[in-house]
């Protein structure tokens, strides 16, 4: 399958053993000539740091080859506070996290962070980031790396969540839109297999796009009637403000619903009906067979979800939404940590990475 | 580079060498050591075929391995007429135009095909095509192949129009939106270097979003407000038909832009605002650095692209459109043929064809 001889096949697993990467797991069932070996990935062999960063919270986890997360810490950061104060704390939590474990900078094969704003892909600075002052065109990964010297890979955090979703619930999908509503809404795009960035590493900001409804409201943005100012969660909260309810951020919004509160209910129908609206397009654009539904408003319940499935079964063409399944996130606040770890895993196991970090151990 | 041994390389060089694929062009600059040699690629060592498949035309090209159309050929079809009879003059033509060359069926390393409907990646089986009467699930590949047997690639139409637009005139974009506006309306989109196809095949189909404007106007697929319905050039020619002109067709509506007359200037200018209505939200969604408007209707000038510029500019994101160029197809009518031949070549280059097609001759 690979093309290479056999000779070669079997001095590369041979390397592969003496770094501890892969041991044999059985003797397989011979088909004539010299019995095969199974082997499998010892997945604590090395370890990689997946990263999620919010507007107020940072998410550092450890995880092994696979992808599954051994040890996780979760603090409230101010994003605003700047690159160097933020980071300097992903730095110092991944430490104490090796430490507990008993392991070292030499044992991790790369950093994995999500930034809740747009990313240049090539070189993982952030893009004129609208609520990021002081991250625009930092060089994030060469400012960790004098740190932790190690590879870092900088994506937008909504695709984090796409590529962390999918692997850990639709690993046989590919084609997926992973939506995250809270104080923005966003999406990551998985298509043909690949996380798709587009030109600028924006594609899937989907917050920005006009609906019907919103003519009336003004956006953070400068525009009128943005899907975000009026379906995410503090426009919910907003709106119920007006109908005399106590709900500042989207969390109140979500408290209210689960009290049973009927407003608060209807309005996060509704939103759902809005996000519809624009994933209903979303749908023949892409030609998704997954859409995932994330982020804090999505713990409202089925209502949000409800809402968005009604409009787009509703205005999708039909051979689009035949097998087209829609459904709340799984992974709820792990999915950004989990694709952090898989971008790195995916990007040390293909890259030579390996090659280059042994040669200095 | 490639990880092979030298003295692999050089076998497989001298065997494509045998087979007259490649040739040597030049003595490279030595770095010491034996003199390196540089080889090309022999363009028309072997041949494709690239079929452009419309409503009521066929477009049959013979191109070389660069892509470069050697002799190409037109008829008028009913695509209605059903598969067996339309196949049937795609392999009359095919072996017409090689009987011209001179060259034969084994001269061939593939048949490219685009369709004027969605069609299954994995199959190239077209699915519930809405103007192919008697194409449903027809096994395209398989039946053309009984009669020249080649690998035979079946895609949609649109998709074979971006492919083809960007090798002739992008080839270093990885982030393309080809859009065919003509009887219907649908785009080709390439993504970071790769086409787009979708779960379905649908991936593009843009003609079935609702657009503002049309609340009152009847799709063809039953819904209220398609794209398709209100901008497409039966749509523009209905419209001017109520004004008292002699428009029956797109075609008709290009004759009248390009006599100058005002109302069909302005109906064609209004149709680009339409498109660049739904193009907004592709920016949003794909981040694409390159539009391109293709179709019959782009050929009514500057007015149609005027139209989507002012829209897209207008109502995207500036991040999205600071570099974002929106042009009219350079490639006219041959994008399809070349774009299907592209798609044969890349598949022959790429999949071990040659070894199977070369062990059969």
């Amino acid at each position: 399958m690979t093309g290479l001889a056999r000779s070669t096949v079997a001095a590369r697993v041979d390397a592969l053993m003496a770094k501890g990467f892969i041991s044999p797991v059985s003797e397989a069932q011979s088909t004539g000539g010299r019995p095969p070996s199974l082997f499998a990935l010892t997945p604590d062999a090395r370890l990689v740091v997946g990263v999620d960063l919010g507007a107020s919270h940072v998410n550092v986890a450890i995880a092994d080859l696979t992808g599954a997360v051994i040890v996780k810490e979760r603090h409230q950061i101010a994003i605003a506070a700047g690159p160097e104060e933020v980071l300097g704390s992903v730095v110092s939590v991944t430490s104490a996290l090796l430490a507990t474990l008993g392991r070292a900078n030499r044992d991790l094969l790369g950093i994995g962070i999500g930034l809740p704003g747009p990313v240049e892909h090539a070189t993982g600075k952030p893009v004129t980031p609208p609520i990021m002052p002081g991250w625009d065109g930092f060089d994030v990964p060469a400012w960790v790396r004098q740190r932790i010297d190690v590879p870092v890979l900088v994506d937008n955090d909504v695709n984090m969540m796409a590529l962390g979703e999918r692997s850990m619930r639709w690993p046989s999908v590919d084609d997926l839109i992973f939506v995250k509503v809270a104080t923005g809404i966003g999406s990551g795009i998985i298509s043909g297999g690949e996380l798709q960035r587009g030109a600028n590493g924006i594609a899937g900001d989907i917050g920005h796009i006009p609906i019907a409804r919103g003519a009336d409201i003004l956006c953070h943005c400068g525009n009128l009637g943005c899907l975000e100012a009026v379906a995410s969660g503090p426009a919910i909260a907003r709106r119920l403000r007006d109908s005399s309810r106590q709900a500042d951020t989207g969390a109140d919004v979500v408290q209210l619903v689960r009290g049973g509160d009927i407003d608060a209910i209807q309005a996060v129908r509704q939103a759902g009906r809005d996000i519809g609206e624009v994933l209903a397009t979303c749908v023949s654009i892409i030609n998704p067979s997954v859409i995932v539904i994330g982020g804090l408003m999505a713990q409202a319940g089925e209502h949000l979800i409800a809402g968005v499935r009604e409009v787009v079964y509703t205005r999708s063409m039909p051979l689009a939404t035949e097998h087209l399944t829609i459904v709340q996130s799984q992974t709820a606040a792990d999915a950004g940590i989990i694709g952090a770890s898989i971008l790195s895993i995916d990007h040390a196991l293909s890259n030579g990475v390996l090659d280059e970090l042994e040669s200095r151990a």
